[in-house]
């Protein structure tokens, strides 16, 4: 049965790629959140839901990620520039794929700046119905030194948010890894 | 397409009595989420869930609804806990009757005590995929006056939890009214 555009429930699910390996990987806690979203909310209702990837990319102060780069130019930063968003591609081309795959219409995207704050920015420009976060699920010791972008979103987001814990079987043995 | 019982999301709705009109007329926040969930998350969809509405009722501390009563009698306090019981009971009636005509499963069941402790005592016990709750949307101000149900179970409730703020044209003219 063909749903109306009216009717569709418009998912926002923001993605990162995994604190360890990089890109293209997406983090434990992205994947998870987009599977809980497809088992748990879409299931075969497949014409009800548009899904919207949004990747922030934080913008690298340290250069760490760049240490043996030369940069003598203008230029060398816009082949950076370019690396970082065909990085960022990669990641998004995994859930979108997978859409594909299972026949739910999808849109992604790639913002640079401060997670929390972009996904809260891009929620009042795109109006989605529900914004889905993946979260590590810290304990309140570890939270202090990696942020916390889910509890920020739940409080200011204009728009439903639903945070999803990894599940304890899902948490590597160095819980920063996600 | 009938749907096997493994494969239907479960999500519990937190639902409560106006603060204002009482029983049995549910809060305007209670069916703000319950109405959410029915057009954004099931939808046509209405064999892949069943709704879990679960009602706390606050013992009655300062006695006021109670003050023209007299107890004289063990047998008196039974009765006003009968009638608690029956106006709980009228209250659920509202959401499994909608439920019912749109063929959605429900189950619903009230529970006493502190809400926020009972809401995340039943969400251990019952293990929903969600848990959806109605808020005021109160600012920082008002929100210390009158408590944060859907604070304390963002953060402590096992279970994916989405807060359904009301609309700003919800909002009656004095906040408290709920």
């Amino acid at each position: 049965m063909a749903t109306s555009e009216a009717s569709v429930t418009r998912i926002m699910v923001a993605v990162n790629e995994s604190t360890i390996k990089g890109y293209p990987h997406a983090s434990i806690s992205s994947k998870g959140a987009f599977e809980w979203t497809l088992q748990k909310i879409v299931m075969s209702n497949t014409s009800g839901f548009k899904l919207l990837f949004l990747h922030v990319q934080v913008p690298d102060e340290d250069g760490f990620d760049d240490m043996d780069s030369i940069y003598a130019s203008p230029e060398d930063f816009k082949s950076l520039k370019s690396r970082d968003r065909a990085r960022g591609l990669r990641l998004l081309e995994f859930f979108v794929t997978r859409c594909h795959e299972i026949g739910v219409a999808c849109e992604a995207w790639i913002k640079k700046g401060d997670p929390k704050e972009v996904i809260c920015h891009e929620v009042r420009r795109i109006q989605p119905d529900l914004l889905v976060l993946g979260s590590r699920g810290l304990g309140p010791f570890q939270r202090v030194f990696v942020g916390t972008v889910s509890e920020f979103c739940v409080k200011h987001a204009e728009c439903p948010v639903v945070t999803i814990k990894r599940r304890s079987d899902e948490t590597p043995q160095d819980p920063v890894d996600d």
